[in-house]
Parts: structure tokens; sequence; C-alpha cells
């Protein structure tokens, strides 16, 4: 898929230093089906060496929070955290106490710590209402949080996101990107809970419609919740990662294209939709306390080749990803009895691949 | 001060059905010297009957929440509570609860609730790491909110605030416009926690640099702390409610003129001051559920006479608003045996009336 | 393509009121081949009667003028004019020309005005340093302007576009959204001047890396120019325009979705991509002096069915202007000697012929 | 004024390397009251080595053109023209026009050229539907720049502006900065065409309400133009320049601090005036055709002292700039027979003189 190699692990985690980390609060007979995901840049203390970072609202239907001072500083202090949207609060205040614990000097004189939290809804087969999710999950997803490829699709965060009708969640890819300054990475995590099911396109193929017109399922209008299903609402959220020597305004400019890997998988952004995207560097540390003195920071050129090749890098990860959410996703059940199926991945295989012969000729 | 008249009790509250209440947490030998002040928009459900909103950042250095989404979709769906920094997250969950103990609806098939939680850092007087702030205080903030003109200064979430090195706080205002199309009501409420001593300026008087000649304390460099007292950050929070027919845009536009109102109390937005303006019009109620229909809303011309002095109105209420946190917050003690004195307001008024008696000239 | 209806002329001109001029300056033997198309909301005087507009910068490599205003007081008050990247100038001189020669209040006690040109690069094929356009051809553009379903590919501001390597220039489409209230036209005109060959996607089939394929093309790595073609530069301008009542705010909702519409034809937003989005409704008209009173502006809801199918009707039309862009435009010389290709139809055609076989079994 | 300390020739030009030039427009019996003031970031090239910048919209009714492009890439690649409103077309070719003589590229190879425009309305005075403003008159200031303290008051862009009831038009201060890593310098250059005359304020004291008061002026109601004289309209566009180390992020940091210095004048910024700030920074070029290699910018962090002066020179250097755009001016007379009245220096300075001898007290 696409046009650049992928990572050693098609993972965020190909982006050395970042680590990922779940809690899945799976209980579906008591409406429990939701959980929290934790994307550390790196495995230090971020508030002392906070990390370049931009962020881009496509569709501002959402409760992340943090997200003006990350636009205003240009910098990312802490873990983000993935979580359930009614448990923003909670995740903040969970990640807000283990930076505390970890650092003597934050609410002291070193000042505040800014908490990056962001959500989607899983209120189709989670009970958001009974407030599962604690401070102390966001802990444990932190804990949790290593440098092998995460688990992908009803796990953590994903537990109970549905994407284009079909189970969703937590998806990742990576792509390499090499040019005169070397090789550098770029890797995506998302947590993608959007879509209707007639609209998934997988590789330019119209999958959800030819699965919908082999079922005979009914057709319903643009911008009504599909029977038994969420509508075009949900949200998506996108974390970019890189290792690559890019500035906040440059991260911004990378953060934009993650709505056409979006796009490329058949979304049509809607109303309802709370979609993210936050992109980070670990290429340079910016040191809470450093001197005032003048520093340099590398980026490489906005009109070279590498740069437009980081872009395109955002666009073919991100596409990837969500398809990675959804053909890991396993079929999960949820409160009011309610069940979300898995893609049926042999059928879209064998759409595919049909698919596939056809262009060779 | 200033040109318009003000509302028969020159606060917020003089926009007819904006509720602001308090929770103080005072217990200075424990360091703890916090609060939290909740702002409703109207007595009623504003989750099923939002109210047209805007937000405007004017230095990002700040961990509000929710602000993404009043942005996309222009209204307001909860209260609005201000509290300390580190306490986002958990006031953030309280709100939530008290939405969902309202609301059946919510985290069901009403969707999610998108809560607006805004801050300022009292880390100076309050020992923050401590989390004194819990959902409870929010809900009791918000229970205790009331229609009369809000106690001001070292009160609610101003309890542990500092302003131009005084003790500062909560601060209210109002003006009345009366144009063609009738009388209309501006109310500010602000959390004021900015500004270096010497930069105090009040009525054009440059009362924090003649208090500090009087006093021959030494003079700080600009961007440095200034001893024994918060430097250049701190925060300020402006809310802005208004009964005028203005739309989201009209309210983004009155938004970006709190810092006119700042300014004139001699602010010079420092790096770290997280300084926010949320505006809201109570004029149109925009229902949760409402039919897929054309709608009207109403609105006044952005060149006419009242929409001008509508944007006068928030400059002149900012500013009063500010100066009314600093007269009337009293001393106040907080951690580590500090104190931050009150402003000297017989001193204070001294100078002015010399100053007014000098301009009768 | 896609599941809304076309409008009677799948144009923007669909939309009641919306005309098109075109102006082409074809001479290639000089170098000359440019041009200018106008695009006016309705027959009448915008600078007194206005329509609600908003603005949206994919990716900010462009020299549009005019869009601070739009974006601050949400509407525009004169025509669109679309022309090479160079001559935004003499078009803006034109422009305001035209209008003070329409109304002799412009430049004294009306105020001033907001003229609006948007633009890409044509000089691959175009010799812009000559500077052809002048303000004299955007007042014939103007002047030509009429309610028809314009003329497209290689005339008037599309002369010497180049889109994924075939020839581009000036496409447009419609769709039509019925909903309770009624129905409703959005129509959308493209400048497209964009994309790489191999990227090139028509229906979900990637037709331009199976066209490349076919001529066994050198493959170019990604962010370089392919030889003899433009590269990912280029630009793109989206017009919307819609007769739904819709304020500047949800304009600029539709706006934002003309991304998606890109991306289903396989863009990818490249670095020296100038796409900028243009939104506008003729529901509601502000007078330029309208008293100041009360006034009523009718909307739809976000939430409702109807509006979500304008986002959608967005998404379609540009996809299907991209494309009609492409099959409508015409092999063209140029400067240099150069030719740039029509997008070899039949071809196409046969692909997707044969793609569309494929998904009815 | 102020705290810092002011540069060698307290003007734009102590930025080394900054060039300005005007080009005046003065025949008042034929209604020309108008002209062209040119600033050069440095005396090279510009398209080949850009430099950083950022602007800031304080209020967008304005036609300043050339935005988006420096938002996107963070670099400002012409000199900045600044000139009357309607002459903004006109201005753009006239730059375009003297780019490309002075660089064979552009429009070729090199790719496009943005040029920036800025502007304010000098309608009151000009005849603007005269359409003086040519191209040749740009390339003529542009000519004219030189390194030396610009002429300030009725000259060159501000020969027709009017500022507070009173002659405006251009002007320009300075600050040094000394922190641990040396001493930088900011230059402000304002064209100062806003602000009703009772809301000046100088120093901090009311002098346009004690002005009035002497004069017995009847009282304008807010938002209405004042007899004679232009309303709370106008417009001030503020150009700051820096030899400090900071990127287009932290520029942009520096260009929010502008409206600060404009408050401290009186300014409320009126709907219908169009204030723009445009910053950049001479420490880094950019090389137009960079080789896609890491590179390194140096910056200063944003927490230290160094950076909190630099924003506090922005508001100090345009406060003063705006001061000595009013101080400089001379009685100017314009088109049907109208005369602005300079400020009453002496009357002024007796004023101030007798409230400085207070504040001694």
């Amino acid at each position: 898929m696409g046009e650049l190699p992928t990572g050693p692990g098609n993972a965020i985690t190909d982006v050395a230093g970042v680590l990922v980390g779940h809690v899945t609060l799976y209980r579906p007979e008591e409406g429990v089906c939701t959980g929290v995901t934790a994307v550390r840049p790196h495995p230090g203390n971020t508030f002392r060496e906070k990390v370049a970072a931009a962020v881009h609202v496509i569709n501002g239907f959402g409760k992340a929070t943090g997200l003006a001072q990350v636009a205003e500083l240009g910098t990312l202090e802490t873990p983000v955290i993935l979580t359930n949207t009614l448990a923003v609060g909670s995740a903040a205040e969970g990640l807000i106490r283990w930076m505390l614990e970890r650092d003597p000097g934050i609410g002291g004189p070193a000042g505040t710590v800014n908490p990056v939290v962001m959500e989607c809804n899983d209120g189709y087969l989670n009970d958001a209402r009974r407030r599962e999710v604690g401070p102390e999950h966001v802990a444990r997803a932190l804990e949790n949080a290593g440098p092998s490829p995460p688990a992908e699709g009803a796990v953590g965060a994903g537990t109970g996101m549905v994407c284009y009708g079909f189970k969703g969640g937590i998806g990742t890819a990576s792509r390499l990107v090499t040019g005169e300054a070397g090789t550098f990475t770029v890797g995506v995590l998302v947590l993608a809970n959007f879509g209707r099911r007639r609209d998934l396109t997988v590789l330019g193929v119209p999958v959800g419609t030819l699965l919908e017109e082999r079922r005979r399922a009914p057709r319903t209008p643009p911008g009504e919740a599909e029977a038994g299903r969420p509508g075009e609402g949900g949200s998506v959220i996108v974390l970019v990662a890189t290792d690559a020597p890019v500035d906040a305004r440059q991260l911004g400019r990378m953060a934009r294209r993650g709505v056409v890997g979006l796009a490329r998988t058949g979304s049509f952004v809607g109303h309802g939709s709370g979609d993210f995207v936050l992109a980070f560097s670990t290429a340079t540390r910016y040191r809470h306390d450093a001197p005032d003195r003048v520093c340099w920071a590398p980026f490489l050129p906005d009109h070279g080749a590498t740069f437009a090749a980081l872009m395109r890098a955002v666009v073919e990860s991100t596409e990837e990803a969500v398809l990675n959410a959804l053909f890991r996703a396993t079929t999960t059940r949820g409160r009011l009895g309610r069940t979300v199926e898995a893609l049926p991945v042999q059928e879209v295989l064998d759409i595919l691949g049909a698919a596939a012969e056809y262009y060779k000729k």
C-alpha cells in the first residue's frame, strides 16, 4: 500500500523512543467496553525534555484537551492519552497525577503541566455513563507502555470503537523516507471510530458498498445513522510521530495531510465526527529549563524531496493505520446486547484479490 | 470608567439568566488556597438549550478544555467552570458528572457533552500538588450559582490568584448598550492572575510604578519573576456574556476585543500568561434536537453603531472587571507562609484623586 | 459518481443567480497560454448586496487576495476572479476598477471594497513573465459572465493549467440536496492545476498508475518534478456556491470538506500546491447599508441530515469538478514548444468500464 | 517611554539591513493625497534569501495581500509595500514587476513570487477613485529605500492617513534588548490611520478627551463617525523587524503583542479598522534553493528573559511608533477642500509636562 517502504514493525513504535501501552476494560455483560491507550514520545521525562509538536483540527466536534498550549508553544510535554469521550476529565486527572508523581517540581517552582488527552465516543458499545475509566487506568496504560508494535483493533482506547460500521479501534503503520539527509521514520497511530459502512474504500475499491450490496442491506440516506450502527458521527484521532528534524510549523503541515489519509479510506468527515491530528518530532528536545541563550534546531527545507516524502508518509501511514484497525479488530459485544462485527477479512481480501487481478490486466 | 453606563449590578449577572456560584477552599496552614467558580449561561439545561459562543486565545500558554468544539459549532452546551490549572481534569470530570445526573440522554442517545473548564495557576499561594479540588466542588459551585452579582476578589477560583503583584481573583463588571434596536447588556467576569506590579495602570495612571517608587522597591528586569511574587506569568480568563442578538462569528469579534481591556490595565500579555476569552450570547437558544428545518437567528449588523458599542462594552467591562478583582481582593495567606497583600486601596484612590484633580485643570 | 443527484446543468450555475464568464488568452507561439475566469455570486451589485462566505486554506502556498476580510466579516462583496499567479495584482486592479465603475459610492462615502482574486501557476505552458493578463481582461470576463453552464477544461483561467500531468483547467459540477426543508443546490467550480500523474484516481481506480504502467513511463520519486511535467506543485482553487440557508460558520465547515473531494481524485496536497477553498451562499443578502436594527438570518441545524448532505455534496461536486476539468480539457501547446496532452479519455473509459464490469460481479 | 532603551535611530532601520523608502503623491487641489512606502528586509534579493516571518490579523476588515503564504511557509520573500486600500492591486502588480526585473528565474524555473502589500484607507483626504498609485510608484519607493531612519508622518503611504482625528501616517521606533545571548534590536514601523479623537491616550494621559474638552467639541456616540472626521474605522498596519534569532512561530507570538501597543495609545480596535501585524527576523536567511539537507536555525527559548523582553519591545515600539506618527505629521489638505489638523504638539506637551509634574509628587 503506497509507494514508501514501511518501517520494521509497521508501527508508530518504529520511531525510536516512542512507547505505546494499553489498558482494556471489557466486561460486556456490565456494559463495560472501553479502555485507555497511552503514547509516550520518549521514555524520559517529557516535561523536562519536551518534543516539537503541532495539532490540526479537521473537524472540531470533539473534546480533546491540551491543544491550545501545543499550538502556542509548539511543544508536547506529556504523553498523549486516548480514551472515551466522557473520560477526558478523569484521564486528564490521571495524567496530571502521573506527571506529578514523577516530577516534584511540577506544581511548584517548575510551573504547571499541560496534559494532552484525546478521545472518541464508544457509546454504542460502552455504557459511558458508568464512568469506568479512572485515573488509575491512565497510570497503568503509561506503565504498560513499551517499544514493541502495539496490539491493534479492539484494545485499549479502541475496545469499544466502531469504524465504517465494522469493529474499529487502534491501528498503526509506519513509513521510511530516505533522502540525501538520511533515512527518517514516520509512524502513525489512529483511534478509528468513524464512517458509514457504504463509504469504506480499500485501495480505491469500494469495499463497503460491495459488501452492502452482497448483503442487500437497506440503503441509508446520507447524514442519518444506519440502523443498529453509528452514523457518520464517531470520530478519529490521528497521532503522527517522526524522528525527522522538523519544527512545529512543519509538523503542522504534516498534521494537515492526515485528512487525506482518512479520505483515502472513504471518510467524508461527517458533522459529528471529531477528527483531530497531533504530530510530534523526537528529533529535537526542548529542555524545560534551557538557559537563556541562542539555541539551534535542525530542520529540513520545506521545498525538498525529503519533506515532500514526509508529508506523503503521513498520508500513507494514516490510510494504512485505519485499515489495520479494521483488519485487526475482532467482533465485539457491548452494552444492551449489542454486537459489532469485525470486518469480514476473507471476503474483503477476495474482493481485493480480484481487483488486483483485474489491475494486472 | 469608560463611556457606557453600567448595568444595575455592574456584574455579569446583569445579563438575564446568567448565574454565578463559588466554592472557596481556604486553609492556608495546610497550603490550601484555591476554589471553583461556575458560570451558568442560563438556569435551564444548557445541553438541551445551547447558547451561541466563541473563544479567542490571546496567549495559548494555558490548559483550558472544551474550546475546539465551541469554535467548530459556535455553541456552548455546559456551564463554564473556572479553577486552578492542575484541577482542570477533576473539574471536567465534575462537570461531566453533573451534566449526566441532570440529563439521562447524555452518553446515550443524545450523544456526548463538551465540558468547558478554564484555569489560572494559583501555585504561588496554593499547594496545587495537593489536588484539593474534586468533582464535588464543581457540583457545589454549580448548585451555589445564583443571579445576584457574585462576590469578587479572593473567592472561588480566585482564592489564590495574584494580579499585578497584588491579590487578584474574581472581578466582574457590565455595560449597557442602547441603540435603535433596544438596550442590550454586556457582562464580563474575569479570573485575574497576571501582570507585573510596576505595569499596573488604573485609568491611565501608572499606579503600579508610583507605588513601587514610593516603596523604593528594587526594579525587576522585564521577563523575570519579581522577588517573592509571581512574574509576568500567571494568566487571565475573560468570560463575556451578552443578551444582544449576535452570532458565533460576531461573538468571536467581541472576544477578540478582550485583550484591549487587559492592556488598559497595564498587561503586556507575558509569555507565561495563558490568556483566554470565551464569549456567549443568551439571545438565541440552539435546541439539541431541533428538527431538520430552516431556522432563523437574530443578529445585529456588524457595521452598526450598536455592534460597535457592544465591542466597546467588552473592553470597558474587561478593564473594570480586572480592577474590581484588585479592589475587592483581601490580603491572603497561603502555602509556605507566603502572603499576598491586597492592593492598598486608599493609597490608590489618593493617587487617582490627585490625578482627577489634575485633569480638572 | 456519488450518491446525490446532480443539478440540471451539473454546474456551479445551477445555483440560481451565479454567473460565470471566461476570457481565454491563447497564442502559444508567443508563449501566451492563460486567461481569466469570473464567478459572480449574483447578477446584482455584490457590494451593496453581499453574500455569506467563508474561506479555507488547505495549503497556503498561494497568493490569493481578499481572504482576511471574508474570514472576519463572513461576507463576499465582489465577484471572484481566477487567473494565473503573477496576474493577481493586475486582476485585483481590474476588479477594483470594475466595481468602482458600477458604484460611485465605493472609495467615497460607502468605504472601500475587498477584491477577491485567486490563482494557480500556469507557468509550465504560459510565459507568465509576459504579464499578459491586464485589468481589461477582468472586465471582459465579468461582462461575459452568464447563467449557462460554463465551458470547461482549457478555457479562461484554466487555459494553461496542468492537472495530474494531463491538461487541466476549469471544471464544474453540482449536486441537489433534498431534505424536509426543501431542495437545495451545491455547485462547485475548480481551477485544477495540481497532482502527479501516477496519483490520479478515478472512482477509486488508480488510472494514473495504470496509464503510466502501460506507457512504461519512468517512475518519479515522490516530491520531485516529473520530467517534462509539473511536479506535486501546481495548486487548486475550489469555489463552492449554494442556495442553502447556511451562515458563514457553516460555510466554513462546508469549505473544509473540499479537501476530501480532492483526495478522492488522488491528491496528496503537495508542499508547492496552493490549495484554497471559498464557499458562499446566496440564500441571505447582507445589505451594505442595512439599518442598525435586529436582522434575521436563516440557517439549517448543523446536526440535521440536510446539512450533512450539503457537506457531502461539496465532496462529490469537488471530486467530479476536478474530473470534469480533466475530461474536458484538450491537448494544449504553450511556451518553449511545450505541449500538455489531454487525458486519453477513451483509454480511461475503457479502464473504468472494465472496472465497472468487475464490480458488477 | 517604556523601560527598554531605544536603538540609535529609534527606527525600524536600526535593525541592520532593513531599508525604507517613500513616494509621496500630494496634489491636494486635485484630490491627490496618497503614496507608497516600501520596507525591504535586507538589501539583497529577498526571493533568493528569504527571512522568517509571521502575520497576525487583529481585525480582518482589510485588504492586505500575500498573508496566506507567509503563514504557511513562515517566510517573507519580497519587500512589504504599504499604500492606500484601493491601490493594493496596482501595488502588487508593481511589486511583482520589480521582482521579475531583478530575478529572471521568477515565473520560470524558480516558480512564482508572493507579493506582500498592506494598506489603510486614506479616502477622507485622498480621492482614491482617481487611482493615482501605479506600479511605477512602487518601483520608485523601492529604489528610494535606504538604511536611514525614514521620514515620519504625512509621507509615503502615510500622506493621507488620519489617526485619532489628527493627521497620522508613518511612524517608527525601536528598542534594544540585552540578554545573556547578546543585544538584539526590535524595530517597528506603523501606518497609522485609526481611532476616535477622544480615545487618544499618551503615556496614560487621556490627551484626546482633554483636548476635546478644551475645545468644547460635541461628543460623538461610540461607533459613529465624528463630524468632519473619520470614525472608528481607518486601519493600522504594524511591521515588526528584528535581528533576534526567532522562528516563525515565535514571530507570531511577537506579532500578537502589537495590539497591546495600539491599545496603550487608546485604540479600541473598531469594527471598520483593518488592523494587521507582520513580523520578520533577519537573523536567519532561508535560501530559495537550499539543498535537501538538514539545516539549523537559531532560536531563543520562549521562557527566557530575552524573549520576554523582545515581546515587550514590540509593545513599546508599537506604542511609540504610533505616537511618533502623530507627533511628526503636519496639517494636511486633501480632496473636497478638507483639512486634517496636526496634533497640537505644544498643547499636548504642556498636558504631558503637567502630568509628569504631578507624577513626581
